[in-house]
């Protein structure tokens, strides 16, 4: 019997379709290509493997689906044990490592706009005004926190690190790093330790049931006035309400949120009107950029090997634990 | 007979003051600070060492004063040769090197910017609306031209070289890099060649008779449709109205200016209209960086000891070339 993949992505260009379809001809798959969903639902019966991002199509595939390969970094919508997949073993991969390089980026754009007070001179600009003297503040010698020390959190660690921060502590759940970037590592049980300390927070958190609000109310409190927080993992992984509330009051410097909760946010809610506050529509890690497409379907030619000589997928994803 | 410094700056500390006083005093001086130019004025009779950013102030001077230590990096309004200076003889020294880190920044910061349509999804989000499609950019792989290697394009240079760029091409009149971190170098007679393969041009030029519109209209149509261009340096290197017009054509992707001419810049301006540029009113080398404001300070307290020791000063300017 043919072995299928199915390929379901708006963002392939000719030669990485060109690409896909030699690793799995070496891997004995036939490969069919499709970017409308409801064209692709009608090839799934035959399929052993899906390489796409797509809740709703995962939810379509029968129990032979025996590999879900998700474009994405986050799988948050597929570990939430309600069914979506039929096959109670079918293997989760995630594309976590192909965002690293556009988040990492972004958040030295946002960070740099929010210490050198780049929404306020826009601002003044707009009105064609001419003034220069709001203080601004550097990378260099400053104390960042790093909450979430996985792919997107190290490679920003890195080009802070290269712009002279003075220290970098990486926050894991066990405390331990995969990068030596950090001058230290703490376990996130010990968070409240490090926030009194931290003048620039940076998220880039799975959303697991374990993030959930993990800036609480509480932990916000406990930042320095001069705080700025960068938050590009998922916006459930702090207290919005308390976020907005201590921004407004001057409790904190600034804030820049790529991600929020819910997305698209409606129209009359209250983070669009608070103070100090950066946001952007969740572009931080899109799929424009080339290197980053690249990167992903790499990554997925690679699994696909390890997967037909029935090797651990690389880029495994434990569902119990989200990521 | 006394030996005199006078001192007339805004951004100084109690304690630049006291390291300031140390110096004078290890070198025979006595010194006296002023924020107030009048008041700075009644004292420059007595004084043998000028310490300001003014041109006024120096214009007020008499022959006696010695050596004029420009708080500012660009030092153009005392190269003029129109008897800003009543000692022929008297020495200039800037304070470039206190300004590498902060206009480093605003570049890299600006850069991100343009690369990733930082405007536009600025515009989609003051409207409350909500698209994450916009193609973006990255500094990783690209290649980028530095346009006057010196310590702020060095600085700049160095991060953009951690942030993965491909190619870095340093441009100065000599050919020669006082830092190695330029890919290639080529003298500005050269520039010709290498516009055409530039994704991104950094311009941190001094404002010299050379430099005048030196990224002319003929030149600006030598670089791809894809480039960016940021400028630092000053607003007469190049030509605004060439500029201007390869932008609203889409003739270039995306430019930044810090400095423009006039400044500020008149109410009725084609600058504030023109599209994808990024403008902000001269704040890249703001003096509200503690770091900038220190290293300005020791700045001159190495040159004192220098002068007192009868040694050539280590920032001193060429008022001939300008810079």
């Amino acid at each position: 019997m043919e072995r299928n993949i199915c390929v379901c992505l708006e963002f392939l260009t000719d030669e990485h379709r060109r690409t896909i379809e030699e690793a799995a001809r070496e891997a004995g798959f036939s490969v069919r290509f499709f970017t409308d969903e409801d064209e692709a639902r009608g090839f799934l019966p035959q399929c052993e493997v899906l390489y796409a991002h797509s809740a709703e199509l995962l939810r379509a595939a029968p129990r032979t689906l025996n590999w879900y390969c998700c474009a994405w970094a986050g799988v948050d919508p597929y570990c939430r044990n309600d069914g979506i997949f039929a096959n109670p073993d079918c293997l989760l991969s995630n594309s976590s490592g192909a965002y690293g390089i556009t988040i990492a980026e972004h958040i030295l754009m946002v960070l740099l706009m929010l210490l050198r007070r780049m929404p306020e001179y826009e601002a003044v600009v707009r009105e064609r005004g001419w003034r220069s003297d709001l203080p601004v503040r550097s990378i260099l010698g400053s104390h960042i926190t790093v909450l979430g020390a996985g792919n997107i959190g190290s490679t920003f660690a890195q080009r802070a690190k290269a712009l002279g921060a003075a220290r970098i502590t990486g926050i894991s759940r066990s405390g331990k790093a995969r990068d030596a970037v950090y001058d230290e590592m703490f376990p996130i049980d010990r968070l409240d330790e490090v926030l009194p300390r931290t003048e620039i927070l940076v998220m880039a958190l799975p959303g697991t049931a374990e993030t959930q609000k993990v800036l609480s109310r509480e932990r916000i409190a406990l930042l320095p006035e001069n705080a700025v927080i960068v938050n590009v993992g998922r916006g459930t992984a702090l207290d919005q309400e308390a976020l907005s509330q201590a921004l407004n009051a001057g409790r904190l410097a600034g804030a820049a949120l790529d991600v929020v909760v819910p997305e698209p946010l409606p129209a009359d809610h209250f983070l669009w009107e608070t103070r100090n506050l950066i946001l952007t529509p969740h572009v931080a890690g899109n799929m424009t950029l080339d290197y980053t497409c690249d990167l992903n379907v790499r990554m997925f030619c690679e699994d696909l090997k390890n997967y037909a000589a029935g090797r651990p997928l690389r880029h495994l994803v434990d569902r119990s634990r989200g990521y």
